[in-house]
């Protein structure tokens, strides 16, 4: 018989990996050790959740434990491994009450990843948030909720008592407090501009404070300055260039303190970035990469063998680099775990690349990037870029509905090789860059992407779809180039 | 000094064309000869001007006479090229009054396409359109509009007075006639499903008959259902596999005759199809293809030299099989012209690919198609195709306004390559099919589509978009295959 496959970590990655390989060898025991009480939900839909688009907290579930149970796999909720040895193959588990070892035929690390909170002092008063649990969520909610508010959309911690996991505790002492009427978002990335549209349907003072000099600074300028016009003329005070020094206040956050000023507001949302969670292979032979994630590679495999590791923890090959890059996303941790349950069954499978195609809501705005925008970061990788940014409607001219997309690529200059591109927009924007991801995973030049035959239909699409404007434009300024 | 670039025909193809050489080489001379007396105008847009979302015809000039003047170029309206002589490189041009030879330096034929309307016998009886001209257009709206519909957003042929090209004696006979209650819709192509969306608008009793057995069976079956049952639940009487045998009437369309039934209407569209306009070329050098269109090589150039063909009148090459192909569609008129332009004012450029990928909207469907789809084409051009058809949520299922949206994928069984894909759904559909039109032009196997790192974020995609969960199926049964 041979020794389970045991993950470690019970989301995304973890458990497409355990379900893939049960599908494929249901002779093959599965394990799934969750240091947690949540597994497989939807961390990209708890903005939506606190705003109160979405219901339920149950609706973020992928797959219940229930689920996960029929599927046949083993899984332990509140089982931290704490280490492992590649040497004997086997993990030490502990629990509240008990401390094991088990050993693996193929063990796959997919920890995840961790918001970062702790530069910021204050981070641990009350009315702090990350959001980078269900936990944080539910108690966000239950905050924003008015007391006794029943019969509304929301009511107040009335969405969470059918759900065992929760922190029940947390949640109860938040929904019974004061809901806040004002709040500092620290950090303009994805959390930050997600949370500040979910706050202002709260009817909150809304501060956001971002340290670098614009929003979404991986999506590139133009992305970042519409975001930011948007979100003012949403009524967000929007801080560019402000460092947050610390939450003050006694027990409860009182204030934000920055160099210049101290802002009064009772609750927090800190969105500075997340860290992937990869410690568990410190003194193994299992590597880390240059990101601090665990280094894989085309398979997902560490350097020790049989010991994958995929998902928010883990390295993966970037598309237009060809070296390995950290990108934490959700597609990308679901198809690595897959890929990974395939490998372990018996059929090799690739991975994928990773080409850090994202996409964020702002309000009305739709806002999409992919590849390589920054020109250090193209200069680092070898390449000479060079970007447009041109602005082009949605639709045909005459047709209603038609809105204003803005589209930035980059290219490199020597070879006219497509690297990167954004893309922000009202109408329909935010899939158009499903185009660019897609050249990029087939090094199209800028040329060939401008002869590209995409759809037109004046409901849809003008004649010159944006991402053909702007690759048109581009190419005129290649070839002057020459 | 170089004789003229001549262009034949004055809308998407040639105007592009003759606009780019201008821009590139003022110095040319650049003479457009048009036999009509509207240019540029956008044809696509012409169902949503008779439905009444677009307010005037003058919305869907691109370019006025004016403009065209403006670029230096010398442009001719109600000017017929009747013969090209290549041998001396001078085209005849016959205008009301006069009859002259005009040398050449380099020429482009884009005489652009007709629709078919002779095999239906009546389609010259009053009340019996086409929708392939701007009288036709503006004929029709007049015709549907309420006399005295003043202060509506429709003024019985208020919105054509102002633009002196118009058929003014048709628009306003047809404005003089009662607005017509009853309409038959002879074809369930674009033309087709477009007008019944449009005449829906009007309450008309809309009956759409289509010979084959599904409505625009270029996009496939599942696109075909959907849209019939689209059409159906907005009270489009949709007749399949019926063919119209005549339409009866003395003077005025008074029904349309199938096999079985007369059915009384008092307005008839015609939407069976366009074919080239090549005729020109006859009793020349320059030859046409299979299709009847002009045989263009990779830079558009015909079989004579210092002769290129544009638009619908012109074959390109296929993004699939590599092999000419004939499919009018307006960015493939204005990529070509474009090219062209550039080429003759001597930067070689190539026309690109047509993969046929087109979207059109069935009310609120929106359907997209790319490549190849239909079996029999895909073995006559040597693939053994195997297609599958998934539905799958267009956003994360816990957020609002997602819904179902079906993809068809083709591809070719031994190599895995991806063939041709179809999509549908209300919730951003068509600009989907972008994805698999990129791939299609980069050679994408199914393997490889499936690990496409799109764009996901819970307002917008899910996890695994439906083109990914399609390619995911699919590449199952290709694995099971091998």
């Amino acid at each position: 018989m041979t020794d389970p496959f045991v993950v470690i970590g019970g989301d995304a990655a973890g458990l497409s990996a355990a379900s893939k390989l049960k599908r494929e060898r249901p002779d093959r025991d599965v394990i799934v050790f969750e240091k947690g009480s949540w597994v497989s939900y939807a961390q990209c839909g708890m903005p939506y959740y606190v705003k109160g688009e979405v219901e339920s907290l149950r609706d973020l579930l992928s797959l219940t434990p229930e689920a996960v149970a029929d599927r046949g796999i083993d899984l332990r909720r509140r089982h931290e491994v704490v280490a492992v040895n590649t040497a004997d193959r086997t993990v030490t588990v502990e629990s509240e009450s008990t401390r094991f070892e088990r050993s693996y035929g193929d063990l796959i690390v997919a920890t995840g990843a961790h918001a970062v909170a702790d530069p910021i002092a204050g981070g641990d008063l009350t009315g702090a948030f990350t959001m980078h649990s269900m936990d944080a969520a539910a108690a966000l909610r239950a905050f924003l909720t008015p007391p006794n508010a029943v019969g509304t959309d929301i009511e107040k911690g009335g969405v969470v008592p059918d759900l065992e996991y929760v922190d029940a505790e947390r949640v109860e002492r938040y929904a019974e407090m004061e809901p806040p009427t004002g709040v500092a978002i620290v950090g303009g990335g994805y959390v930050g501009v997600e949370m500040a549209e979910a706050f202002s349907a709260h009817d909150l003072d809304v501060h956001l404070f971002q340290r670098p000099d614009r929003l979404l600074p991986e999506f590139g300028q133009a992305v970042g300055e519409t975001v930011e016009a948007t979100l003012v003329d949403h009524g967000v005070d929007v801080r560019i260039g402000t460092e947050v020094e610390r939450l003050a206040g006694t027990d409860r956050v009182e204030a934000v303190v920055t160099a210049d000023e101290r802002v009064s507001v009772d609750l927090a949302l800190i969105g500075i970035g997340v860290r992937p969670n990869a410690g568990i292979v410190d003194d193994t032979p299992i590597e880390r990469g240059a990101s601090g994630a665990i280094a894989t590679d085309e398979y997902g495999r560490t350097t020790a063998g049989r010991v994958f590791a995929a998902g928010d923890c883990a390295e993966m090959r970037h598309a237009v680099t060809g070296e390995p890059d950290w990108v934490p996303l959700g597609l990308t941790a679901n198809r690595a775990g897959r890929a990974i349950g395939s490998t372990v069954a018996g059929d090799p499978t690739p991975v994928g690349e990773i080409a850090g195609t994202a996409a964020v809501k702002a309000f009305d705005q739709e806002c999409g990037r992919t590849g390589i925008l920054d020109h250090g970061r193209a200069r680092e990788a070898g390449f000479d870029p060079v970007s447009e940014t041109v602005t082009a409607g949605s639709r045909s001219g005459y047709y209603p509905g038609a809105a204003e997309t803005t589209v930035t690529l980059t290219a490199d200059r020597e070879t006219g090789r497509l690297l990167g591109g954004s893309i922000v927009g009202t109408d329909r924007a935010a899939i158009r860059i499903d185009t660019l991801a897609t050249a990029l995973e087939s090094d199209l030049t800028v040329p060939k992407l401008e002869r590209l035959d995409l759809a037109y239909a004046p409901p849809f699409s003008p004649v010159w779809d944006p991402v053909l404007v702007a690759a048109k434009v581009l190419n005129g300024r290649l070839s002057d180039a020459e």
